[in-house]
């Protein structure tokens, strides 16, 4: 992996405060697991209100998780007055959400001015055991000089 | 678009059943809007504990509702005997999700025995405007034999 | 569809000086057979130099072509002095693509002023009948003061 | 990575056979490097007939080239009755495909039964320097039963 320098000294608080920001993870109880520039490790327990109708996590809630694990990766590495927004996501499902634990880890692959390209990756845990389930490819975009799009 | 022909005369009834199992939709509050062969629209309503740092629905909630309508777009054509996962999505993020309501519609392109092809729109609406925020392509799985996939 | 209104009086002549620059395209046989605002519809014909193992059209040949329609779809809307770049695409393969000729159409979603969302369709014709054989998904980038990167 | 095995003793001589038969790898110059259970590289020499019009390698050409690359990654560790197809890609590109020469790898991430898992890397290289252009993920189909569909 390409090591990344941050621009900031406090990437990792502003990961954590915008993620603090972000309901839909607060929701799902999602955790920061930790930060480092250009990569962000989230922690999900198994919880019967995110599942699908198989009793697995639903895939959508495996992508909003790989989502924002990518996104801070990206924004880890943001000037102080950017924002972050997705471009676009694919998920690739490998195997069912199956497991008491999830871990989601989103990785920068190539920081530009404009447009980060990221990858994440997602682990069930069971039994001690740990598997891939999920793989994600984002583009995430640096938002500048827009109010609404802060952090 | 190509017409599709059900398999099953309770299609409407198993796609009901089915995503009244899926926990995680309960949760977001979406609701069914309509369901044709190889077609479902679901309906969602502004939440603020689905947003994400800029108070916009998340990409990941947006992928949620946009998957499962997919998905069920091709349960709605597939054996009574079949369950369905998804392989793999992509969601482009045209807009972000600021609305009052949002309509989140999947159709099938191509039924296969094994996969199934289709795709998503997502729009937001408001004050009364409609605005497409976000596009689906996804590939879903036919799976049948298997007892913890039913459904 | 949106209609979508060009930037530009010669957007059609911008594309075909383009489109004629790509050796890729020319290498292919690919002809362009209509440019509308935000619209580009291109013909190939069936050809064993383009095969993959079982005699039908690579996937990649397919994508190149979708690729090329969706790109140039972009660029008939934007300003005179810009050039565009392929982002990222998403290829489904709904079918082999078997025929006697092939058709790839790919259209703009939304034009923004740094990023485009294009959708592409590619059709096979043989003995008369079309066929929907794949579909692409795919972000294009407005790319103003690079020298290097024009039309 | 997982370390995968391969079901056959001359899965590489398959591979080498079923890209001979491809001839648009032919047409456009690329050579295998590399073949290991569940892994394949290509090698691809600039050449101005594979060019868009900037004079970078096409998008669409790279993704043949990580299309195939990926493809055989799945089919290396195919039954030997198999043929394969892709059902999907995703192509991002980060980098123009300036360079000498490139190198595509594609890695399986998941072999099933029926569908394989699998991701890419473009490489250019330009006096000396290596450099990541381009990243894949997608999905290859084990067919098996349809003669059309050998190798």
């Amino acid at each position: 992996m390409t090591a990344f320098t941050a621009q900031t000294d406090d990437y990792e608080q502003r990961v954590r405060d915008s993620l603090a920001r972000q309901n839909a993870l607060t929701l799902m109880g999602a955790k920061l697991l930790r930060v480092l520039p250009g990569q962000v490790e989230l922690d999900l327990a198994h919880d019967d209100r995110l599942t699908q109708q198989h009793g697995f996590i639903h895939a959508g809630i495996t992508t909003t998780l790989l989502d924002s694990a990518c996104g801070y990766a990206a924004f880890s590495l943001m000037p102080a007055d950017a924002g972050v927004l997705t471009v676009e996501l694919k998920t690739s499902l490998l195997a069912p959400a199956d497991g008491e634990r999830f871990v989601f880890e989103g990785r920068v692959l190539k920081a530009g001015r404009t447009l980060s390209f990221c990858e994440g990756r997602g682990y069930a845990i069971k039994q001690g055991q740990e598997k891939l389930i999920a793989t994600m490819s984002a583009t995430m975009m640096t938002v500048t000089g827009r109010s609404a799009v802060q952090g």
